[in-house]
């Protein structure tokens, strides 16, 4: 039986929810040395978690004799430094979202990675969701068809550290925080080899003052013919929204990963408890979930990284993938300055998809457009003329 | 108590839909006259509705003498010309949706009704459900403070009758059977005086084996700088999904207009009875409505109508309404064309409307961009420099 | 074209209800008299409604030239006398639920207008809401099969006025005052022919200094062997729960009239509107109905009530239907007193209803308890053995 | 880091959801040994889990010297003699629910534990789901104030092994099989320390050929006053319906477990996935839930179990408390029969529960019955009067 011994960079709220799933119910993992820039906080970390040893140095935490599995929870300009330092150290790296602040940093991060030869694994915990892994186990043995849309969404009230609200050290706004999220759904939806072509984004600062972008919407166009829709915002009311909807041609999924998940309460104001990120309000009609770290990806997340680990395999959030969410995100950011459908430039490993397959079925020759029973059981049949394009309609008894 | 005779233009379903609602409840106006191209449907029609006369002539049936309004329930090619017979014989004339094919024909129509002094409205059903009249007063209310976000979806497996498939008579494809709808419930959200100032749409022909289009999505940027969203499609699985959503900078509103409406049933396949419109089974899981004629708006509607007419006032759906519409079509029909945001060409009415307002509070001059409230009671501020316009934390007791 | 003038018995609550579906979209139907006991709320009211009349003469209401029809909107203990006025003139009377404070009272008030010959209806909004009379007709169409069981909640804070929270001019607490919809909500679906055998309740005074009951829940077997369970309750918190559950052996329906009909809406607290009935809060999440007097059944109601006086037939709810429902009561009172199942002692009109029906099929002469099909295609039956009766599992091909 | 190995006696569908939940994520426990009758069906479940030992001999399986724990997942009729081999060997023993087929033989088993001194759990998944954990946790911190109702439903269209359908066997029918989660959920809300006083059930054998109950209603009265109420059915379509509701003076919960849970999924019936247990068909509308074993509760109990065994604590289910359930249930049993309420003959431990207390606040002296705010902003208050208990309105400006 393997277990790991984690460094874990970063003592902010994703820390708390990266050592909560790491630590919960019969893990054989375990974090042993926690890094923070500040030693209060630090200390206040490993009394929380249980953690044997804590430092201000990223340098010590890296390359304490214990850890073999270096996790990186960070803000966003500080990423590529202490990978590059993990991957000296020859460590297994994990990164939470997004890997970088731009597709170039991505790539120099990916590239350091693969030339050290370690472990790395892209902490997406948004498409290691149950709902998530279970609706891409259907998509992919065909129970909806070919996909022909996707949305994702993730909005909520805005993030709780400055640095995400400061666009130099976060690379952006709500696409970056929170678009890296939707946009890798999107992929696994749509495919992991479905090259994402080119993006079409609106992004203003509608409601706070900063200069990043508070609201935006991107549309981004598929090989496949399909098209991945993503919504952020931080000036969302009523808590966390965080819904995926996928169209395919023969079939539909809606998932509500927060605020509708058959637990609803209402409450007069009593009682003390936490009952649920981002929530707004503890009174009256609320929404929380069963077990955040799970419902939100972050148990399935790192058990696909360890076991993945263990069996030498690639997980299924590699960096590799971080970089192409940095290149879409990129391509967003250009197409909402342009005002232009932007190329997504991106080193792609994923080969070709075909188009989306019309199945045309034929009556006398004429293509069948629609068909429908009457309630007399006869059958009613739109077609499109073979010769002349035209459309009519038939009915018939056969 | 006045009452109203109406001449029905249009045998089909939505004509059937019409006449429900006209004749429903305690209502004090019918249907006199049933015009069909068809001797046969406009025979059964009036059969099935108890409706005193019927004609295949469109004249007779608009100039009959007992008709004080005619409705147009034709195609959409078929508009303009009867709605000009319909102004010259001096009658009150409601239009189905869309008025017309292009902002063009909806401008000569509007233009012909004006001249002609004609009570004129536009059956737009859907800006009338209850629940969208109920949101939109919630909003003029300032219940959700301004409007930053409308997305209105509807989508289905595809219209019944072979011209909506027909891209010369009807227009389009998806965007102008369904998005006319989606256009006017964002402008009801975002405000009628709102300017829609530019289009960008994605339109493509995934599934059917036609020239039109059977899925888009567009998005519409507002004066106020609000984001209108509409998404359409032909190629839905599961049912008719009609569904708005609006973000505000005070709350959030979600409607549901038909597939989940706290109506939720599931049956082993006996019985016979109408469940709901475009349902794709009689088994499994099913979700009706409860009452479509007066869900999906069309009761409200026509009590606006009349009641507006006796009233002298213009209904709250006008034909320059109308007009709007196929203007913001157009541009989406370009856009999609052209992939460029487009232009919304149009004679506008509705004067102008102010930013939105980023309402900032400051401390010591700072403006902030976030306030917490910790755990231990004391305020986390998150600010923006008022020298730098860096952000930094200041946890406060005050 | 017939219309109706009404005499409106009481201008509370309910009044104000009635009257708004009564006039609601392009009615033919008018109140033309209000009678309230205080001349400030009858002159209000009047004013509120355009009501050309208003007395503190309930005889002077019901006498009045131009009315043709009575509505009895009153507190319980009011109901008989008013009622026996309105017989004695010759005039239709609809009455609010619960027709009286007892079966007792409830048969003197059936005869006394069975013996005038007057046209009258029992004023159950609640089993005319579109979705009930919709799921009712599904049922009667057989789509579920075989009622097995039905669930009816009503419950919220507690009612408006002093009256409702006197058990002695309520005739009750809960039961009486929210209990009577959910029974009939029951007999609707368990079959309005099928006899309600006995009750068991149970009820409490948990919350309020009250004498009468604000927590009840009672259990009807009827004679078929469906169970019909009611919940009711003054101490609910939230707004008001209707919900009704419906299991067959073939489906189930399940209606949820209020708190969640696909209308949600977070809002931080402006705005100033009117949001719903029984609500308890103007911010946060809350679940608004689309057209009140719509869902909650009001307009269908005066729609069949009118409809069927003209066409010279029993409406679908009627006095004799709301003696049912106090013999119901009065068993439920009986029960929660006696803690025994208490007979439901009524002159029964309704025949004779046969036992839900076991369609047994066989395998060899064995009864099939269940079948499934296993994942190698091949069927697994449980058996019961035709001789022993003992249960076995058999695995076969065909 | 302290490990467990675990004998699994039974290998049918309860034994594949333990072990996928001791197996699942980055678990330290492991199944080492499992027991079948069937040497077919044991060499299956092994090689399907990846178990090193399987044997007939259920001796050998608790003995085996690796083992440390002993899980029952067998038929309800062999509880008590494994458990005995298991307590005489010193072994841990977690047992299935329900622990037993009555109040009796759950006692000697409770006893024979006891006396052995062996850590004993009772494997009550549906009591630790992780929207239970956390409502329960809610209402322990006194978010819904005095719970004062539970109503738990469990329902679905029949077990899928022939000795559930079988009285002797399994010690009734859905009671046993069901009611037994529901009474335990029920008390997890109404307080283990409230003690279920007696008990008022209906039962019938509606649907299938059995002699066992296919359908049962129960109420339990605690005494502080609160009413729980379980719903239980072999014969409900549409899946597997597992819904917990709680009323409290101060709030509502809601739980949905299984066909409403934010995951939604139409198919037209491609693909090959399992989708959900208990699913009646793979296509049309389809309600999955994400991690089965998560939310059904398997994780985070055996969590708890090998935790408490650790700790030295006892875990929150335990064989006593599934000694109360036996108990709950005899008492409904014998309702059903006599169709009175029946004490529910327990050794209680538990202690004894104040009455569900009335808050009265008083204006004038007289007792405040409701308490509203009208529209000019004055307070409406119903009051009862200290003299006389009379009912009254009062408006008043403080």
């Amino acid at each position: 039986m393997e277990t790991h011994n984690v460094a874990m960079l970063g003592t902010g709220l994703i820390g708390d929810f990266y050592t909560m799933a790491l630590h919960s119910q019969r893990s054989r993992d375990r974090v042993s040395v926690a890094y923070s820039r500040s030693e209060e906080r630090g200390s206040a970390f490993s009394k929380r978690w249980g953690i044997p040893t804590h430092t201000t140095s990223v340098e010590d935490a890296i390359n304490h004799p214990d850890v073999d599995t270096v996790v990186v929870a960070l803000p966003n300009f500080l990423h590529e430094e202490v990978i590059a330092l993990a991957a000296d150290a020859g460590k297994a790296v994990l990164c939470t979202k997004p890997l970088a602040r731009s597709a170039e940093e991505a790539k120099r991060i990916l590239d350091r990675v693969e030339s050290a030869g370690v472990f790395a694994g892209y902490l997406e915990d948004l498409c290691y969701t149950p709902k998530t892994l279970k609706a891409v186990a259907s998509v992919e043995s065909g129970s909806i068809g070919d996909v022909t849309w996707v949305r994702s969404r993730e909005t909520h009230p805005g993030p709780h550290s400055a640095w995400f609200w400061d666009k130099d050290k976060a690379g952006g706004g709500a696409i970056v925080d929170l678009g890296c999220h939707c946009i890798e759904i999107i992929r696994s939806f749509a495919g992991k080899n479905n090259r994402p072509v080119e993006v079409m984004a609106w992004a203003d600062t509608l409601v706070h003052p900063i200069k990043a972008e508070d609201n935006a919407v991107g549309l981004i166009r598929f090989e496949s013919g399909a098209l991945g829709q993503f919504e952020v915002s931080w000036s969302f009311r009523g808590g966390m929204d965080l819904r995926d909807e996928v169209a395919g041609t023969e079939g539909t999924i809606w998932l509500n990963h927060f605020l509708r998940t058959g637990y609803e309460m209402y409450t007069s104001g009593g009682g003390d408890g936490y009952v649920a990120e981002k929530l707004e309000s503890a009174e009256g009609w609320l929404f929380p979930v069963g077990d955040e770290v799970s419902e939100l990806g972050y148990v399935d997340m790192f058990t696909d990284m360890f076991d993945s680990m263990e069996a030498g395999r690639q997980p299924r959030e590699t960096f590799y993938d971080g970089y192409i969410v940095n290149a879409v995100m990129d391509a967003a950011y250009r197409s909402a300055d342009s005002r232009l459908w932007e190329p997504v430039d991106v080193e792609w490993r994923g080969g070709t998809t075909p188009r989306i397959e019309k199945k045309v079925t034929t009556h006398d020759g004429h293509a069948i457009v629609k068909e429908e029973t009457l309630p007399d059981g006869r059958r009613k049949l739109i077609l499109s003329d073979k010769d002349t394009g035209s459309i009519f309609d038939l009915v018939t008894d056969s």
